[in-house]
């Protein structure tokens, strides 16, 4: 069996733009040429590629599909980028990437901005939780991700990055008021926590950690899904939570915030994974990772 | 039918927490108690509640007994704090509330802020698209909502706000490289362009306008879908984009960026919508939230 490389690209658009008309405006179609060509595809395989839901999804075989379409992409990409093709006739092409939240806010910008210098291709970055990005992964809707998997997913290469390390913060009329008797159960009992989302355990294995127990603790929770928001109520002593440091550093220098308790750190290994095809663009944007990632906190061996 | 008050705090922890091991360790009971009232409840009004996926998830019925626990649990918190109970003695209590996710990167902390100073209960903030956070606020998840719908939602009081002032802005460099001929369908159609997520209209929609016409363009896409990382790249000189001017205004100022045609703006309008009951905490928030949107720019009547 053949696969047709139009129909595999309308696949490709309709899941990535998740509609059929934005899809067929990428294209240059009618949604109804996009509807036919899903359709005969759909029919070759015999299997359903696309629920017609709002957004447009894949279905897990149409994942494969769309995983296979993208990565055809790049190496078509490659190819006439070395044999010499300009930069602006190239073909569109971008490359999916998943990234956890906190490094999309540190580091990782930089990594994006390196691989710019010599890539033609672009990102297409998912943003994901830590623990959950090496899902996207191995359901083929990105190719490469920052993870805190240690296990390679299948397919994939693996390398170690470092880690980003958090601390436990408040301001200092924070530490006075909740603090003064010590960090315990006891007052991390009653002590106000800034979390992230309801994926975001760190404070709560922290809080356990300090509390010297394992006994769940309770405290009022601020619930604030934004790092920029997260800093500003954590300078406005709305609570204590937990940083990345990079993050931090300024205000816990000029005596805005204080640890909670000095110097106590829990250091998150990430790493990156990617698919195994020979791409260029995966090559530059590799070293573009591994060189921004620099960042981090490297373990001494 | 009276409902029990244990088995609809059981089905919100559920739904809250998304599992019910962690509903369990914050209602300090057994995952089996949960379980059981789950199912007691489930009996007595005769409807599937939560559906036992990971996350655990409310079914459309158990929404509107979440919503119910939610605005008893309100209502109870504010009654005990009417009376001159303890803030440290009344029970934790939080209000859902959803934000679009520029509101939370730009104005929205200090709403919170202004929140804490007076209220004794803390915020369950979501971050949804701006045009999606409405359909949070009718499935019941939330309480309030900044939202551009115009028309309130059944059970809610609408407030307009005034609107979010975005500017399309690039470096120098990047305007020297592809608009010194003007910006027009042509070079709108090379230029790398960032966006922030495949809800996120706002660059094409500008492109057509200042292309002035109504041809879909495609240029190469940056997907990037976080404000720090958006800016930086912006700065960077990877790709034009609209940004909210009170995070791009320093550096319009000075010269980092400038604008793709002068002083051209696209003014999105914003609104608060909260559920109507009497809750002082909800009373509180809809002060914090028109005090901190003054950061909005307002129509001259």
């Amino acid at each position: 069996m053949r696969l047709d490389h139009a129909q595999l690209r309308a696949l490709c658009a309709v899941v990535r733009e998740g509609s059929f008309e934005r899809a067929a405006a990428v294209l240059h179609v009618t949604p109804s040429a996009i509807s036919q060509r899903i359709k005969a595809l759909e029919d070759r395989v015999g299997r359903l590629l696309v629920q017609r839901t709002s957004p447009a999804r894949a279905t897990s075989e149409g994942q494969i599909l769309v995983r296979l379409a993208e990565q055809t992409a790049l190496l078509e990409h490659d190819a006439l980028s070395r044999i010499g093709i300009d930069a602006e006739h190239l073909p569109r092409s971008s490359i999916p990437v998943a990234v956890n939240h906190d490094s999309l806010e540190t580091w990782f910008p930089e990594a994006t901005v390196l691989f710019a210098r010599s890539a033609t291709a672009s990102l297409d970055l998912h943003v994901e939780d830590q623990d959950h990005t090496a899902e996207l992964l191995r359901r083929g809707e990105v190719l490469g991700a920052v993870t805190t998997l240690a296990e390679p997913v299948q397919g994939c290469q693996i390398h170690a990055l470092g880690s980003i390390r958090y601390v436990a913060t408040c301001t200092p009329e924070f530490h006075a008021r909740y603090f003064s008797k010590g960090v315990n159960a006891g007052s991390l009992a009653n002590a106000p926590v800034l979390v992230f989302n309801r994926k975001d355990d760190l404070q709560a294995r922290h809080a356990r950690r300090l509390a010297g127990n394992d006994t769940p603790l309770q405290p009022p929770v601020w619930w604030i899904p934004s790092t920029r928001a997260f800093v500003h109520a954590n300078l406005a002593g709305l609570g204590w939570t937990m940083n990345p440091l990079p993050l931090v550093r300024r205000h816990l220098e000029a005596g805005r915030l204080v640890y909670l308790r000095q110097r106590v750190y829990e250091d998150v290994p990430l790493y990156w994974q990617h698919w195994k095809g020979d791409v260029q663009g995966m090559e530059i944007l590799t070293r573009a990772v591994t060189s921004a990632s620099v960042a981090l906190v490297r373990k001494r061996r």
